[in-house]
């Protein structure tokens, strides 16, 4: 099911997400400043999260291996999303823990930070969201300290099993409880955005196309098959 | 006449047209900041104008439909400059209204803030230049307050009927009483500049490609037929 | 030799460079804030440099023609690297000079600062690196001052000889003495992280394949003649 | 009645009035990114509000004399709100219009942009809040456009004759129809927080201090007469 | 011991205590981006910790009242840390809280973030280091997630524990276990600065009193009773 | 002469001597971006110029020494101007030699970068403009690199000898050249102003007083002895 809702989720633009989380009382949910480095235009799934914490030189953490098992864990379609912290001087991720994620499925990684390699993670067709790309990796600048837990990206607070929803406008996080209903609405929405823009095309000025007047609207069986 | 200038203007680079307009005594003409989000790489028109004022709770705004009918009164050909404060979190156009502007023929839009359905926008094809992209409308946010009025746009002062050329380089108005001499000088330095990159190309040293010695420029019909 | 070194520098990705440099003890060599904006992913080559004051309208400064001669002089394969203080508004490169750059082989050129032509540019096939592009050129608010001395480039030290690596990640200067050993352990590195790549294509967990078990490493041979 | 309205909101603080706008449902009234450069720690007043375009050296405008004509109009109390457009490198007010405004009885300049001679207006005790300041002038690069018209100030919408009140944490607007309303339950606030102060200057916890009990809350008439 | 311990590092500056820190080996302490917004010009003390989360309309925290805890369990000289996660829009500190911390005997509040009340802070004494102010309070904008833990502040890892100090060059973190030996060695530079300084005002140049020649360092006794 | 030259540039304000140069024809001479952090509201003074680069772990500098040896050198009245790059995080002065060069009768010190010990420059009351405060120094970061030749500082170019003069609006380079002229003609704007101020004080409109009536102005004795 988690599957499927993701497959739906994915044909829901973030500017539809948007609509329909704010109709449904959510605010503070789209991710800034982020930019997509490398993969594919349109992704959506289930959330795994990690956090850094900055190091220290007089501190050696306990939890140096957590990331990458965090990694090995991933399951398909399942999209990382790390808050380092907006750190731009340490990637923190590169093209084989990316690699790792590519062959599980993951469906994709969303860092408040940097990462390396861009590179191989375009040839690989890992979609990243990211600050930007620096040749330094994480360790001796971030640690690797929590992950499955709630955490903060972009100013914006995600918990593990949250739909992420990322396109070329930005990264949306969808509440778990709320996911199968903004599937829902955004592939109505969907259905009538499609035939606004058709009767656009065809010359209609904007009151006669969008909004949809009631009569244009796509039928709800077009809506629901979406 | 108009149509046919803009098409000259097209020809002329941003890089250009500023050698011209400065030598006219012209500055601050050059808008800043914003990117190319999707559309063709050259574009050049006159423009209408378009300014939002900050939404405030207790203010309901007269103005509401204010952008739409400004959208549907473009013509063929025009740009829409978009005063949309700089701000980074509502976005001033997305594709519906984008839609209208390319079924009316507009060259183009550009927008001081950001635009949302960027994958829209690419999809057909209406060139916009914005300061990025956000999944998140303009109302509740931003008010549309007038339009065809002198704006700014990214700290640059522009009058309805100056034209604007937006290229790789950015975004430069040219007020309209220049803009027929702009396109007569520019594509003479065109015609010009293209002789310097084919000797450049031969291996001449820069003394003797460009700028060009008189005897190798471009005869005058050249320039004028350019 | 210098253009073997090149070409073996050419396959060592920055983010590998950066390991062996780190290794070897330098730090803060690492350009950050610039983009790719025209060319190839990946470049490497000798430095050439060039320093640019401000400009001031009571001083006429008898080296205006510095950058000029500069590029007339530059060698195949070699990388210019300009130090014009991260100014915005101001190219210091356009497409006149980069033709020149391009016709005489250059392998790119890096700038703290601006270029303008991106278009042309990107016709041309020249590499550039840059904080942006603005259609203003340089003359009248910065001025070459001196070539071929050690500059600071994105608040990096680079001495002229000192090799660049550019791609996707950034840019990263190795100094001259170093080259060789970068190459040499990159290359290695680059042996071993394809088998990686390939043990995680296959599906092996991290600790299978990252880094390598001793017994999976490429033979020296491999490394030799990667 | 004006001047008794500014004289209490005077002692209601920028983040007591935010406490009541919100509870009024308005948003997006607090005015960031500018500072206190001179005078007073708190003000309060009507607004007169003055907007500039960017200045271009092909036209001439007829409305070089506007924002001389505005600060000449000012009344005693009231606080002048000048749209510069965010601009960092020409002041929008220097010693000389300032002096006028002081010796007119203005309450207070606040500026989304920057002025010039601190040290004249900080002798004179003009109160200014600014995002800093800058020696050259606006002439040349800003154009005095419109006054006494709706306008925006760091990102907030602003009518003539809103009250601004503006102390060290900032300036918030509030809207003309809900100044009574701050006032009154601004100073009722003030009263019940100089007991929770008390309170915990004599060493309550928290829960017993703030928000105070219903018990401990100053009598309606104190609150009147704060 | 612990006051005793905060009372010697007060009179370390942090230059000194970043000059031993790195001696020793420590790197990442030094916390930037904050300006001292209210109280003394020094302080130090042992860290508490608190750590704010983005908040979202769709979660009712169970942990509201965090904050409030934690405060009322402040002990005399402690500082508290709070990782407000660098938000401009949103105050974690206001005059209520911070006048239980005062009553409690608190050194002192560094925030990654802002605060408002800052004319309230200033009367009360208490010292505050944030990135600003802002009169909008915190609540449905950040919430308190977690005390007492290891923190990032400005980019900088914290325990519990570990010691602040603060003076207008900014925050330094020192980790617990060398708090002692940071102590001891800072207030030995601070004999022979002073040392320097009188050689100095005397008109000795640089090599004769900074570094202070052997012969001229202060005596054992002088620095153990600095 | 040059401290009497000093001496009179120190009653000019910098909005003032901007208004003489710009209308000398000399652009692009105010430094912005810096702060006054200690020391007085104004100063002026001939030039001293250091330049830094950034510091590599494999380079060793033959040039040490050289910042000592600079301020050991400095004359009083002098301004030492320099160029640290703009860098955040390593100070290129602290308080051992600035005590040195308060020793020595420094007028001031203006930084394109950080310093540390602001508590003890404001001890010794040096005048210090710059980017803010850090308290790690600059060798391991920057490197004393030239000393005494042209530099940028702040985006301006300032020669050995050129003038400075620093208020709380900014930082004005004034060419030598012009310095003479820039006192003579900032004098009797003074003196203008002055009655233009008085004029206002009286509460005549602005049209009476600024810019001042032929009939107003000060009698040529005045604004010689001013």
């Amino acid at each position: 099911m988690e599957r499927a809702l993701s497959a739906r989720l994915r044909t829901v633009p973030t500017s539809t997400a948007e609509t329909v989380l704010r109709a449904l009382g959510v605010e503070r949910f789209a991710i800034n400043a982020l930019r997509l480095l490398a993969g594919a235009e349109a992704i959506a799934g289930p959330a795994r999260t990690l956090r850094f914490l900055p190091a220290r030189a007089d501190f050696v953490s306990p939890k140096g291996k957590l990331q990458r098992g965090l990694i090995d864990s991933l399951r398909e379609g399942e999209i990382l999303v790390i808050d380092a912290l907006g750190t731009l001087d340490a990637a923190a991720l590169g093209d084989m823990l990316a690699g790792r994620a590519k062959a599980l499925g993951a469906a994709g990684v969303v860092v408040d930070g940097v990462v390396r390699d861009v590179a191989g993670l375009r040839a690989m067709g890992l979609t990243v969201h990211a600050r930007g790309a620096y040749p330094t990796p994480s360790p001796g600048r971030l640690m690797p300290w929590e992950c499955d837990v709630p955490i903060q990206c972009g100013g914006v607070l995600i918990f593990p099993g949250d739909y992420v929803i990322a396109d070329l406008d930005g990264v949306v996080v969808v509440p778990a409880a709320l996911a199968e209903e903004v599937a829902r609405r955004g592939q109505a929405m969907n259905a009538d955005d499609e035939i606004s823009q058709r009767l656009l095309a065809e010359g209609r000025p904007l009151d006669q196309a969008y909004p949809l007047p009631p009569e244009a609207k796509a039928p709800p069986e077009a809506k629901a098959g979406a």
